[in-house]
């Protein structure tokens, strides 16, 4: 058997973690430091081993995406480059991807969340407020967000206990300290800063590339009870903050050239500054799925603002970028209810609950439910670039 | 002159930070890497040098915070014991104050803003939303939040650029992007937290000395047209995440002890998780300058929700703390327009504008103006335990 037939069958374990997607996590073998790898096929490639380089035999990839974008494709050639001429050199870095634990690839900075989605957005609205004009002027002619918070980011695979908080006392009455009973998911892409910016500069849209190291897959788990009852005037807090889900695979942006799909259609022009050149609309198809089965696949080709226009605003006036920094698109949805992103949306707000194959129905989340975000994309040569999984059980809350 | 009497000329030159006061700091001389110093009279104790513990030899006091209380104690013990019985040891690790660089004391780690003060509340919104119900049902049942931008906390001295942002259309026109005309400032007290906390699990109001660390002065800049357009749904975004301002020294609570005071009336019985035992209400004297003319003297003491309440709170749903974070007061006012904290109260939205000694007037902030806050305390013995200031300087937009 020559290596090179055997770097064949390790990208055939697992066809969207080949040549053209190399995304990159944390991960340890049994009690060894964390280190950084890139997922290749069912393995994992060891870069410290690989390169010698010891920016990758620490415990985030933080130093490494510090470094800059040419430094990034530098790497990600020599790797391409090896698996084609020197497949040896690769093999004997790779670690079984099921021998490895998986850790929070980054340390998260700053954690903003957007809320992009014209149809989340809307439908949101009508279930939250009828009656009420649904979308704030602002609306259109900006990407709402909101800072959460970054110590509560967790890898994939980590359980969320039920949050409590205090809910909306009825006819009158004072609220009560309870576990939330409106337990729901969004469905997010997340973008993660390699490159910060200086303070008091704005970045503009075009350099999203040279900034954004690459993406994950981002579960918002949302509190809607504790929402409804704290959000006014300054916004969700506690019903947001208890935890956040990524996937521990960031996918490169250059792995996403091919993803990469016209604007929707706006019915206005944006403000010059939140102008991009070349769209960052990706066509990135998501599976939400609950104890395993599928109940929604969103695709964030429909997002109204792209994670450039994200970065560009939320630089616009002098904030600063830091490695690290995580920002999710807002909900990905639509207006039909197979490809919603929150059991808000699926479910009207409860009043259409989901049933499930084995004839258990749901509003929201019950303990023990289990979760999982999937997403994939179009990669370069007909491949297919997965984004991996984001994936969180239930558990009850604290008596 | 003996050892002692040295020691007691660096007190006299800054009877503020007394022995009854060692507060933290980050400090360089020149060229040299930044390091953890306590402010003592007219000079720093360079803590590596005295101690020999290289914990101090480090930019931030994230490590040294980390240890814990006991730890805090024990040193705060050491400093006081040496400055009575072994003065040689302190006077030859002195620096005078006037040869340092201060820096951020501390890696800032999430960043939460409260709106705790029931005055500013109630001013701000009679401004913002005339006719409207000044408090939302939450605001007497919780301590309403929302998280900041940890990454453009700057120390004190930082100049501060005016931002830009998208401003309202008049008259229905679309908005436009140009700096703020309403740059304000919120005058907070902010607390920094040295123990951090298990995720999923709350922390009770009582345990608050065991989890903060001290307490600093924050200036919350605001940019009140940035804020008017962007904060339906989501609350506050680039209005206030351009800069946020602290003072360089840590107070430890230690050297609070005596500025507690009985928390104010309240109209209700807190839910049982947000009750405390000794009340963390503080009497700490504000002073807010403008171009060096006091415009005003809040007074902590005044503020509904105290730090041990806000940190119970924030923790209630399972969201931990991490060594660095930091939570500010909220905005500490009064219905006395000479105690209040903000321009937009002190000036009523602007309809009512402030007259400077020189026969200048001021609705918001212009170009040039320097804004200081300046805090002190009741300390043991008739001491005076000062904060310090926080001092910001506004520069014109970049064109």
């Amino acid at each position: 058997v020559s290596g090179d037939s055997d770097v064949g069958s390790v990208l055939a374990g697992d066809p969207g973690f080949g040549p053209a997607n190399l995304p990159y996590g944390v991960f340890s073998v049994g009690q060894s430091a964390r280190r950084v790898g890139i997922a290749l096929g069912d393995s994992v490639l060891d870069l410290a081993a690989f390169t010698n380089d010891d920016v990758f035999a620490r415990p985030s990839l933080n130093d490494f995406m510090s470094q800059g974008r040419e430094r990034w494709r530098a790497l990600r050639a020599q790797v391409q480059n090896a698996l084609v001429n020197y497949p040896a050199d690769i093999l004997r870095s790779l670690v079984p991807r099921a021998d490895v634990s998986l850790h929070l690839p980054v340390d998260v900075a700053d954690f903003v969340d957007f809320f992009s989605s014209l149809e989340h957005a809307t439908n949101a609205a009508a279930i939250l407020r009828p009656g009420e004009t649904p979308l704030q002027p602002n609306w259109r002619e900006l990407p709402v967000g909101y800072h959460g918070r970054a110590g509560t980011v967790v890898v994939s695979g980590t359980d969320v206990v039920r949050p409590a908080g205090q809910l909306r006392g009825e006819h009158g009455a004072r609220p009560s300290l309870a576990p939330t009973r409106a337990l729901d998911v969004e469905t997010e892409l997340g973008f993660v800063v390699g490159v910060g910016s200086g303070h008091f500069t704005s970045v503009a849209a075009d350099d999203f590339a040279e900034h954004v190291f690459g993406v994950v897959l981002l579960i918002d788990w949302s509190a809607r009870d504790i929402q409804a009852f704290e959000y006014r005037p300054l916004g969700p807090f506690l019903a947001k903050s208890f935890a956040t889900t990524i996937s521990p695979w960031i996918v490169p942006l250059d792995a996403l050239a091919h993803a990469r799909v016209p604007a929707p259609q706006r019915d206005r022009e944006p403000l010059p500054y939140l102008r991009e050149t070349d769209s960052w609309s990706l066509d990135i198809d998501m599976a939400l799925r609950l104890q395993g089965v599928e109940i929604s696949h969103p695709n964030t080709a429909s997002l109204y603002w792209t994670g450039a226009q994200q970065m560009a605003h939320m630089t616009v006036n002098g904030a600063s970028l830091r490695t690290g920094d995580l920002f999710g698109s807002g909900t990905v949805s639509s207006f039909d209810a197979a490809a919603q992103g929150s059991l808000l949306e699926i479910t009207s707000g409860g009043s259409r609950p989901l049933t499930l194959p084995d004839g258990e129905t749901r509003d929201y989340l019950r303990d023990g439910d289990t979760v999982e975000l999937e997403g994939s994309a179009r990669g370069a040569d007909g491949s297919t670039i997965s984004l991996g999984t984001a994936v969180g059980r239930i558990i009850g809350a604290a008596v």
